[in-house]
Protein backbone atom coordinates (compact mmCIF):
# COMPACT_ATOMS: atom_id res chain seq x y z
CA UNK A 1 0.00 0.00 0.00
CA UNK A 2 1.02 3.17 -0.69
CA UNK A 3 1.39 6.01 1.60
CA UNK A 4 2.53 9.57 1.29
CA UNK A 5 2.75 13.06 3.46
CA UNK A 6 2.32 16.31 2.17
CA UNK A 7 3.22 19.07 4.05
CA UNK A 8 2.57 22.47 4.35
CA UNK A 9 2.31 25.69 6.44
CA UNK A 10 -1.89 26.15 5.71
CA UNK A 11 -3.84 24.80 2.93
CA UNK A 12 -1.76 25.79 -0.32
CA UNK A 13 -0.48 22.25 -0.96
CA UNK A 14 -3.94 21.18 -1.79
CA UNK A 15 -3.11 22.55 -4.80
CA UNK A 16 -0.45 20.05 -5.32
CA UNK A 17 -2.77 17.22 -4.02
CA UNK A 18 -4.67 17.99 -6.44
CA UNK A 19 -2.19 17.13 -9.30
CA UNK A 20 -0.79 14.12 -7.40
CA UNK A 21 -4.12 12.92 -7.00
CA UNK A 22 -5.01 13.30 -10.87
CA UNK A 23 -1.95 11.44 -11.44
CA UNK A 24 -2.30 9.06 -9.00
CA UNK A 25 -5.53 7.94 -7.73
CA UNK A 26 -5.29 4.80 -5.60
CA UNK A 27 -2.29 6.38 -3.09
CA UNK A 28 -3.49 7.34 0.62
CA UNK A 29 -2.78 10.59 1.16
CA UNK A 30 -1.87 12.65 4.70
CA UNK A 31 -2.08 16.21 4.12
CA UNK A 32 -0.47 17.96 6.58
CA UNK A 33 -0.63 21.45 7.71
CA UNK A 34 1.54 23.29 10.26
CA UNK A 35 -0.89 26.06 11.10
CA UNK A 36 0.88 26.71 14.45
CA UNK A 37 4.09 27.72 12.27
CA UNK A 38 1.82 29.69 9.59
CA UNK A 39 2.74 31.83 7.77
CA UNK A 40 6.54 30.47 6.56
CA UNK A 41 7.15 33.00 4.17
CA UNK A 42 7.76 35.77 6.66
CA UNK A 43 9.88 33.50 9.47
CA UNK A 44 13.45 33.59 9.50
CA UNK A 45 15.16 30.62 7.49
CA UNK A 46 16.66 29.07 10.55
CA UNK A 47 12.59 29.19 11.81
CA UNK A 48 11.29 28.17 9.18
CA UNK A 49 14.01 25.21 8.67
CA UNK A 50 13.90 23.37 12.11
CA UNK A 51 10.39 23.76 11.95
CA UNK A 52 9.77 21.64 9.15
CA UNK A 53 13.03 19.33 9.85
CA UNK A 54 11.26 18.02 13.59
CA UNK A 55 7.38 18.25 11.87
CA UNK A 56 8.93 15.62 9.09
CA UNK A 57 10.82 13.88 11.48
CA UNK A 58 7.68 13.40 13.65
CA UNK A 59 5.41 12.58 10.62
CA UNK A 60 8.05 9.75 9.05
CA UNK A 61 8.26 8.18 12.57
CA UNK A 62 4.61 7.91 13.21
CA UNK A 63 3.29 7.25 9.69
CA UNK A 64 5.92 5.42 7.88
CA UNK A 65 4.94 7.01 4.75
CA UNK A 66 6.99 5.78 1.50
CA UNK A 67 7.74 9.61 0.82
CA UNK A 68 7.22 12.70 2.10
CA UNK A 69 6.27 16.09 -0.13
CA UNK A 70 7.24 19.06 0.97
CA UNK A 71 4.23 21.23 -0.79
CA UNK A 72 5.17 24.48 0.25
CA UNK A 73 7.61 26.72 -2.05
CA UNK A 74 9.61 28.34 1.08
CA UNK A 75 10.12 25.55 3.21
CA UNK A 76 11.30 23.76 -0.08
CA UNK A 77 13.61 26.37 -1.05
CA UNK A 78 14.96 27.22 2.60
CA UNK A 79 14.91 23.28 4.33
CA UNK A 80 14.82 21.23 1.17
CA UNK A 81 18.49 19.85 1.19
CA UNK A 82 18.58 19.65 5.08
CA UNK A 83 15.31 17.46 5.37
CA UNK A 84 16.67 14.97 2.58
CA UNK A 85 20.34 14.88 4.31
CA UNK A 86 18.75 14.15 7.80
CA UNK A 87 15.82 12.03 6.90
CA UNK A 88 15.72 8.44 5.38
CA UNK A 89 12.51 8.32 3.16
CA UNK A 90 12.53 10.19 -0.27
CA UNK A 91 11.63 13.61 0.17
CA UNK A 92 10.03 15.24 -2.88
CA UNK A 93 10.17 19.38 -3.28
CA UNK A 94 8.84 22.23 -4.82
CA UNK A 95 10.26 24.54 -7.24
CA UNK A 96 9.52 27.58 -9.16
CA UNK A 97 8.03 26.50 -12.36
CA UNK A 98 10.60 28.60 -14.15
CA UNK A 99 11.42 26.26 -17.03
CA UNK A 100 7.86 25.20 -18.34
CA UNK A 101 7.07 29.02 -18.21
CA UNK A 102 10.40 29.90 -20.56
CA UNK A 103 9.20 27.26 -22.88
CA UNK A 104 5.98 28.52 -22.79
CA UNK A 105 6.78 32.28 -23.36
CA UNK A 106 6.40 33.87 -26.40
CA UNK A 107 7.38 37.97 -25.76
CA UNK A 108 10.29 36.26 -23.23
CA UNK A 109 9.26 38.55 -20.71
CA UNK A 110 8.22 35.77 -17.63
CA UNK A 111 6.85 36.98 -13.81
CA UNK A 112 7.82 35.29 -10.41
CA UNK A 113 4.70 35.45 -7.70
CA UNK A 114 5.84 33.92 -4.42
CA UNK A 115 6.49 35.07 -0.88
CA UNK A 116 9.15 36.99 -0.24
CA UNK A 117 11.39 34.29 1.21
CA UNK A 118 11.10 32.45 -1.77
CA UNK A 119 11.52 34.86 -4.71
CA UNK A 120 14.31 36.32 -2.76
CA UNK A 121 16.50 33.03 -2.83
CA UNK A 122 19.60 32.53 -4.74
CA UNK A 123 17.83 29.12 -6.15
CA UNK A 124 15.21 31.65 -8.43
CA UNK A 125 18.51 33.23 -9.88
CA UNK A 126 19.84 29.81 -10.85
CA UNK A 127 16.89 28.16 -11.96
CA UNK A 128 16.19 31.49 -14.63
CA UNK A 129 20.26 31.34 -15.62
CA UNK A 130 19.54 27.90 -16.72
CA UNK A 131 16.21 27.59 -18.12
CA UNK A 132 14.92 31.58 -18.58
CA UNK A 133 18.75 32.78 -19.52
CA UNK A 134 17.18 34.93 -22.64
CA UNK A 135 13.97 35.84 -20.96
CA UNK A 136 13.39 38.91 -18.75
CA UNK A 137 12.08 37.05 -14.84
CA UNK A 138 10.83 39.72 -13.07
CA UNK A 139 9.80 39.05 -9.14
CA UNK A 140 7.29 39.81 -7.09
CA UNK A 141 6.62 38.61 -3.16
CA UNK A 142 3.15 38.92 -2.03
CA UNK A 143 2.09 37.49 1.69
CA UNK A 144 -0.93 39.07 1.23
CA UNK A 145 -2.31 36.41 -1.77
CA UNK A 146 -1.06 33.49 1.02
CA UNK A 147 -3.57 35.08 3.66
CA UNK A 148 -6.29 35.70 0.70
CA UNK A 149 -6.31 31.58 -0.27
CA UNK A 150 -6.41 30.78 3.17
CA UNK A 151 -9.17 33.15 3.19
CA UNK A 152 -11.03 31.57 0.10
CA UNK A 153 -11.10 28.16 1.53
CA UNK A 154 -12.43 29.12 4.89
CA UNK A 155 -15.04 30.27 2.48
CA UNK A 156 -14.85 34.15 2.39
CA UNK A 157 -15.45 35.81 -0.71
CA UNK A 158 -12.03 36.29 -2.44
CA UNK A 159 -12.19 38.58 -5.81
CA UNK A 160 -10.14 39.68 -8.67
CA UNK A 161 -10.34 43.36 -7.00
CA UNK A 162 -8.31 41.54 -4.33
CA UNK A 163 -5.60 40.08 -6.14
CA UNK A 164 -5.47 43.20 -8.57
CA UNK A 165 -2.46 44.83 -6.75
CA UNK A 166 -0.49 41.52 -6.03
CA UNK A 167 -0.57 41.29 -9.98
CA UNK A 168 0.51 44.91 -10.45
CA UNK A 169 3.47 44.12 -8.19
CA UNK A 170 4.80 42.40 -10.95
CA UNK A 171 3.40 44.02 -14.05
CA UNK A 172 3.97 46.99 -12.74
CA UNK A 173 7.62 47.18 -12.86
CA UNK A 174 9.67 47.98 -15.85
CA UNK A 175 8.73 45.16 -19.03
CA UNK A 176 6.28 43.85 -16.82
CA UNK A 177 3.59 45.28 -19.62
CA UNK A 178 5.13 42.35 -21.96
CA UNK A 179 4.85 39.56 -19.56
CA UNK A 180 2.78 36.87 -20.66
CA UNK A 181 3.69 33.53 -18.75
CA UNK A 182 3.13 33.81 -14.84
CA UNK A 183 4.61 31.22 -12.30
CA UNK A 184 2.82 30.70 -9.56
CA UNK A 185 5.80 30.16 -7.59
CA UNK A 186 3.85 29.63 -4.05
CA UNK A 187 1.59 26.60 -3.88
CA UNK A 188 -1.51 28.97 -2.38
CA UNK A 189 -1.84 30.73 -5.43
CA UNK A 190 -3.06 28.20 -7.99
CA UNK A 191 -5.86 28.17 -5.22
CA UNK A 192 -6.79 31.66 -6.58
CA UNK A 193 -5.92 31.12 -10.43
CA UNK A 194 -9.33 31.72 -11.31
CA UNK A 195 -9.05 35.41 -9.23
CA UNK A 196 -5.67 36.04 -10.76
CA UNK A 197 -6.86 35.03 -14.09
CA UNK A 198 -9.83 37.27 -14.31
CA UNK A 199 -7.46 40.17 -12.66
CA UNK A 200 -4.60 39.42 -15.51
CA UNK A 201 -4.64 41.40 -18.89
CA UNK A 202 -5.90 38.43 -21.93
CA UNK A 203 -3.79 35.62 -23.01
CA UNK A 204 -1.15 35.64 -20.04
CA UNK A 205 -0.52 32.24 -18.72
CA UNK A 206 -0.11 30.80 -15.03
CA UNK A 207 1.91 27.91 -14.30
CA UNK A 208 2.86 26.22 -11.43
CA UNK A 209 4.99 23.47 -10.28
CA UNK A 210 2.12 20.72 -9.22
CA UNK A 211 2.02 18.62 -12.30
CA UNK A 212 6.43 18.12 -11.80
CA UNK A 213 5.83 17.02 -8.21
CA UNK A 214 2.90 14.69 -9.24
CA UNK A 215 5.28 13.14 -12.22
CA UNK A 216 7.85 13.06 -9.61
CA UNK A 217 5.93 11.21 -7.07
CA UNK A 218 4.70 9.24 -9.89
CA UNK A 219 8.44 8.08 -10.61
CA UNK A 220 9.67 7.61 -7.17
CA UNK A 221 6.90 4.95 -6.11
CA UNK A 222 6.58 2.74 -9.38
CA UNK A 223 4.26 0.27 -9.24
CA UNK A 224 3.73 1.01 -5.41
CA UNK A 225 1.51 3.57 -6.63
CA UNK A 226 -1.47 1.60 -7.96
CA UNK A 227 -1.83 -0.20 -4.76
CA UNK A 228 -3.67 1.93 -1.78
CA UNK A 229 -7.09 2.53 -1.46
CA UNK A 230 -7.06 6.29 -2.25
CA UNK A 231 -7.87 7.66 1.17
CA UNK A 232 -7.00 11.12 2.32
CA UNK A 233 -7.04 12.94 5.47
CA UNK A 234 -5.72 16.17 7.21
CA UNK A 235 -3.74 17.00 10.19
CA UNK A 236 -3.33 20.31 12.02
CA UNK A 237 -0.24 21.35 14.01
CA UNK A 238 -2.88 23.18 15.63
CA UNK A 239 -6.70 22.59 15.82
CA UNK A 240 -7.96 25.68 16.65
CA UNK A 241 -11.54 26.84 15.72
CA UNK A 242 -10.12 27.95 12.26
CA UNK A 243 -9.43 24.49 11.22
CA UNK A 244 -13.63 23.83 11.62
CA UNK A 245 -14.00 26.23 9.00
CA UNK A 246 -12.15 24.40 6.53
CA UNK A 247 -14.11 21.42 6.64
CA UNK A 248 -16.30 21.68 3.61
CA UNK A 249 -13.07 23.15 1.10
CA UNK A 250 -11.08 19.80 2.65
CA UNK A 251 -14.14 17.44 1.84
CA UNK A 252 -13.41 18.92 -1.57
CA UNK A 253 -10.76 17.69 -1.77
CA UNK A 254 -11.50 14.06 -0.39
CA UNK A 255 -9.94 15.06 2.80
CA UNK A 256 -11.09 13.70 6.14
CA UNK A 257 -10.19 16.09 9.10
CA UNK A 258 -8.12 13.91 11.47
CA UNK A 259 -8.39 15.26 14.67
CA UNK B 1 7.32 6.40 34.86
CA UNK B 2 9.78 8.59 34.38
CA UNK B 3 11.73 8.17 30.87
CA UNK B 4 14.23 10.39 29.50
CA UNK B 5 16.08 11.01 26.04
CA UNK B 6 19.54 11.83 26.17
CA UNK B 7 21.24 13.59 23.00
CA UNK B 8 24.80 14.04 21.89
CA UNK B 9 26.64 13.96 18.30
CA UNK B 10 28.50 11.31 20.04
CA UNK B 11 29.49 10.02 23.64
CA UNK B 12 30.11 13.03 25.26
CA UNK B 13 26.75 13.54 26.91
CA UNK B 14 27.91 10.51 29.02
CA UNK B 15 29.32 13.06 31.32
CA UNK B 16 25.89 14.45 31.58
CA UNK B 17 24.42 11.18 32.02
CA UNK B 18 26.39 10.43 34.95
CA UNK B 19 25.67 13.45 36.73
CA UNK B 20 22.03 12.54 35.90
CA UNK B 21 22.27 9.42 37.32
CA UNK B 22 23.77 10.57 40.40
CA UNK B 23 20.57 12.48 41.42
CA UNK B 24 17.67 10.34 39.60
CA UNK B 25 19.01 6.59 40.08
CA UNK B 26 15.71 5.57 39.21
CA UNK B 27 14.71 7.24 35.74
CA UNK B 28 15.10 5.58 32.67
CA UNK B 29 17.56 7.11 30.05
CA UNK B 30 17.72 6.33 26.14
CA UNK B 31 20.80 8.05 25.17
CA UNK B 32 21.09 8.45 21.25
CA UNK B 33 24.69 9.03 19.77
CA UNK B 34 24.06 10.40 16.64
CA UNK B 35 27.10 9.35 15.36
CA UNK B 36 26.62 9.90 11.73
CA UNK B 37 26.32 13.33 12.29
CA UNK B 38 29.52 13.59 14.36
CA UNK B 39 30.93 15.97 14.90
CA UNK B 40 28.88 18.48 15.42
CA UNK B 41 31.35 21.43 16.13
CA UNK B 42 32.25 21.99 12.65
CA UNK B 43 29.11 21.99 10.98
CA UNK B 44 27.37 24.92 10.07
CA UNK B 45 24.23 25.88 12.19
CA UNK B 46 21.79 25.36 9.92
CA UNK B 47 23.14 21.53 9.46
CA UNK B 48 23.17 21.18 13.49
CA UNK B 49 20.04 22.74 13.91
CA UNK B 50 18.10 20.59 11.44
CA UNK B 51 19.90 17.62 12.33
CA UNK B 52 18.85 18.32 15.79
CA UNK B 53 14.70 18.98 15.55
CA UNK B 54 14.58 16.00 12.92
CA UNK B 55 16.30 13.90 15.61
CA UNK B 56 14.37 15.14 17.96
CA UNK B 57 11.11 14.73 16.58
CA UNK B 58 11.71 11.14 15.54
CA UNK B 59 12.87 10.57 19.18
CA UNK B 60 9.60 12.03 20.71
CA UNK B 61 7.72 10.10 18.19
CA UNK B 62 8.96 7.00 19.38
CA UNK B 63 9.80 6.93 22.66
CA UNK B 64 7.26 9.74 24.24
CA UNK B 65 9.35 10.56 26.98
CA UNK B 66 8.69 12.63 30.14
CA UNK B 67 11.78 14.99 28.62
CA UNK B 68 14.27 15.47 25.95
CA UNK B 69 17.87 16.14 27.23
CA UNK B 70 20.50 17.68 24.20
CA UNK B 71 23.70 16.73 26.31
CA UNK B 72 25.65 18.56 23.57
CA UNK B 73 27.08 22.45 24.28
CA UNK B 74 27.41 23.06 20.57
CA UNK B 75 23.72 21.66 19.76
CA UNK B 76 22.59 23.54 22.89
CA UNK B 77 24.05 27.07 21.81
CA UNK B 78 22.64 26.65 18.39
CA UNK B 79 19.38 24.37 18.38
CA UNK B 80 17.68 24.52 21.85
CA UNK B 81 15.56 27.79 20.94
CA UNK B 82 14.40 26.28 17.99
CA UNK B 83 13.80 22.71 19.64
CA UNK B 84 11.63 23.87 22.45
CA UNK B 85 9.57 25.99 19.40
CA UNK B 86 8.21 22.83 17.76
CA UNK B 87 8.42 20.34 20.37
CA UNK B 88 5.54 19.42 23.00
CA UNK B 89 8.25 18.10 25.64
CA UNK B 90 10.62 20.01 27.76
CA UNK B 91 13.68 20.40 26.81
CA UNK B 92 16.82 21.03 28.71
CA UNK B 93 20.07 22.16 27.23
CA UNK B 94 23.70 22.96 28.43
CA UNK B 95 25.12 25.69 29.12
CA UNK B 96 29.03 26.67 29.65
CA UNK B 97 29.16 26.69 33.60
CA UNK B 98 30.92 30.43 33.32
CA UNK B 99 28.49 31.52 36.19
CA UNK B 100 30.21 28.60 38.99
CA UNK B 101 33.96 28.68 37.33
CA UNK B 102 33.51 32.60 38.12
CA UNK B 103 31.85 32.20 41.79
CA UNK B 104 35.10 29.69 42.28
CA UNK B 105 37.81 31.82 40.77
CA UNK B 106 39.87 33.60 42.96
CA UNK B 107 42.48 34.61 40.36
CA UNK B 108 39.72 36.38 38.28
CA UNK B 109 40.92 34.41 34.83
CA UNK B 110 38.84 31.81 33.76
CA UNK B 111 38.91 29.60 30.70
CA UNK B 112 36.62 28.63 28.51
CA UNK B 113 37.63 25.20 26.47
CA UNK B 114 34.66 24.15 23.83
CA UNK B 115 34.05 23.55 20.47
CA UNK B 116 34.77 26.21 17.90
CA UNK B 117 30.95 26.40 17.66
CA UNK B 118 30.72 26.89 20.86
CA UNK B 119 33.17 29.39 21.93
CA UNK B 120 31.80 31.65 18.83
CA UNK B 121 28.95 32.32 20.27
CA UNK B 122 27.32 35.52 21.01
CA UNK B 123 25.66 33.62 24.20
CA UNK B 124 29.44 33.04 25.90
CA UNK B 125 29.93 36.55 25.63
CA UNK B 126 26.08 37.15 27.25
CA UNK B 127 27.06 34.40 29.85
CA UNK B 128 29.96 36.56 30.41
CA UNK B 129 29.13 39.59 30.77
CA UNK B 130 26.17 38.49 33.48
CA UNK B 131 27.96 36.30 35.91
CA UNK B 132 31.64 37.33 35.32
CA UNK B 133 31.81 40.84 34.33
CA UNK B 134 34.88 41.02 36.65
CA UNK B 135 36.80 38.23 35.11
CA UNK B 136 38.96 38.00 32.26
CA UNK B 137 37.33 34.81 30.11
CA UNK B 138 39.67 33.22 27.64
CA UNK B 139 38.42 31.21 24.91
CA UNK B 140 40.07 28.75 23.04
CA UNK B 141 38.08 25.76 20.67
CA UNK B 142 39.15 22.42 20.23
CA UNK B 143 38.13 19.73 17.87
CA UNK B 144 40.98 17.51 18.91
CA UNK B 145 39.96 16.98 22.10
CA UNK B 146 36.06 16.07 21.04
CA UNK B 147 38.02 13.62 18.89
CA UNK B 148 40.66 12.14 21.79
CA UNK B 149 37.52 11.42 24.06
CA UNK B 150 35.94 9.63 21.81
CA UNK B 151 39.32 7.53 21.20
CA UNK B 152 39.29 7.37 24.63
CA UNK B 153 35.70 5.48 25.16
CA UNK B 154 36.86 3.49 22.11
CA UNK B 155 39.47 1.86 24.34
CA UNK B 156 42.32 3.70 22.90
CA UNK B 157 45.15 5.32 25.34
CA UNK B 158 45.00 9.39 25.47
CA UNK B 159 47.46 11.09 27.99
CA UNK B 160 48.09 14.08 29.59
CA UNK B 161 50.81 14.56 26.69
CA UNK B 162 48.13 14.25 24.29
CA UNK B 163 45.86 16.97 25.21
CA UNK B 164 48.63 19.44 26.90
CA UNK B 165 48.70 21.49 23.47
CA UNK B 166 44.80 21.77 23.93
CA UNK B 167 44.90 23.38 27.07
CA UNK B 168 48.05 25.49 25.87
CA UNK B 169 45.80 27.21 23.53
CA UNK B 170 44.33 28.51 26.61
CA UNK B 171 47.01 29.29 29.18
CA UNK B 172 49.51 30.52 26.33
CA UNK B 173 47.18 33.65 25.46
CA UNK B 174 47.37 37.12 27.63
CA UNK B 175 46.74 36.56 30.99
CA UNK B 176 46.43 32.65 30.64
CA UNK B 177 48.83 32.06 33.38
CA UNK B 178 46.65 33.32 35.53
CA UNK B 179 43.42 31.00 34.67
CA UNK B 180 42.19 29.24 38.09
CA UNK B 181 39.53 28.04 36.31
CA UNK B 182 38.61 26.07 33.29
CA UNK B 183 35.00 25.59 32.10
CA UNK B 184 34.88 22.32 30.33
CA UNK B 185 32.10 23.97 27.62
CA UNK B 186 31.78 20.84 25.66
CA UNK B 187 30.09 17.46 27.21
CA UNK B 188 32.77 15.62 25.80
CA UNK B 189 35.82 17.08 28.07
CA UNK B 190 34.99 15.62 31.20
CA UNK B 191 35.47 12.35 29.97
CA UNK B 192 39.24 13.64 29.47
CA UNK B 193 38.85 15.61 33.07
CA UNK B 194 41.54 13.34 34.44
CA UNK B 195 43.98 13.98 31.65
CA UNK B 196 43.45 17.43 31.80
CA UNK B 197 43.89 17.54 35.33
CA UNK B 198 47.53 15.98 34.94
CA UNK B 199 47.95 18.49 32.02
CA UNK B 200 47.27 21.60 33.94
CA UNK B 201 49.34 23.28 36.65
CA UNK B 202 48.55 22.25 40.15
CA UNK B 203 45.48 24.25 42.30
CA UNK B 204 43.18 24.90 38.51
CA UNK B 205 39.40 24.08 39.02
CA UNK B 206 38.01 22.25 36.42
CA UNK B 207 33.92 22.97 36.36
CA UNK B 208 31.26 21.78 33.73
CA UNK B 209 27.71 21.96 33.34
CA UNK B 210 26.09 18.64 34.24
CA UNK B 211 25.65 19.07 37.38
CA UNK B 212 23.34 21.89 36.72
CA UNK B 213 21.39 19.86 34.18
CA UNK B 214 21.05 16.91 36.72
CA UNK B 215 19.28 19.36 38.86
CA UNK B 216 17.50 21.44 36.34
CA UNK B 217 16.04 17.50 34.92
CA UNK B 218 14.85 16.56 38.43
CA UNK B 219 13.22 20.03 39.29
CA UNK B 220 11.37 19.63 35.84
CA UNK B 221 10.37 15.82 37.00
CA UNK B 222 9.23 16.31 40.15
CA UNK B 223 7.68 13.10 41.65
CA UNK B 224 8.44 11.25 38.53
CA UNK B 225 11.48 11.12 38.77
CA UNK B 226 11.29 8.13 41.61
CA UNK B 227 9.37 5.96 39.35
CA UNK B 228 11.18 4.04 37.20
CA UNK B 229 13.24 1.16 36.79
CA UNK B 230 16.32 3.38 36.16
CA UNK B 231 17.51 1.63 33.28
CA UNK B 232 19.86 2.56 30.49
CA UNK B 233 20.12 2.00 26.78
CA UNK B 234 22.21 3.29 23.81
CA UNK B 235 21.03 4.23 20.44
CA UNK B 236 22.97 5.17 17.37
CA UNK B 237 22.37 6.80 13.86
CA UNK B 238 24.84 4.76 12.53
CA UNK B 239 25.42 1.48 13.59
CA UNK B 240 28.79 0.63 11.61
CA UNK B 241 31.93 -1.09 13.45
CA UNK B 242 32.98 1.60 15.76
CA UNK B 243 29.94 1.49 17.80
CA UNK B 244 30.92 -2.35 19.05
CA UNK B 245 34.32 -0.74 20.11
CA UNK B 246 32.23 1.47 22.23
CA UNK B 247 30.36 -1.06 24.21
CA UNK B 248 33.04 -1.65 26.48
CA UNK B 249 33.06 1.77 27.60
CA UNK B 250 28.61 1.95 27.45
CA UNK B 251 28.32 -1.05 29.55
CA UNK B 252 30.35 1.00 32.38
CA UNK B 253 27.64 3.52 32.34
CA UNK B 254 25.27 0.78 32.35
CA UNK B 255 24.06 1.21 28.32
CA UNK B 256 23.33 -1.78 26.73
CA UNK B 257 23.43 -0.81 23.24
CA UNK B 258 19.72 -0.97 21.06
CA UNK B 259 20.45 -2.81 17.63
Amino acid sequence: MAQIVMLDSGVGGLSVLDDVRALLPAVDITYVADNAGFPYGTKTEMEVATRVCALAGRLIERLRPDLLVIACNTASTIALAHARAVLDVPVVGTVPAIKPAAEASRTRVIGVLGTQATVRQPYVDRLSADHAGDCLVLRHGSARLVELAEAHLRGEAVTAADVAPELAGLTNQPGGDRIDQIVLACTHFPLLEPQLRAAAAPGIGFVDGGPGIARRVAHLLGARAGHGTGQGRAMFTNKDSEVDLLRPALHRYGLNIDT
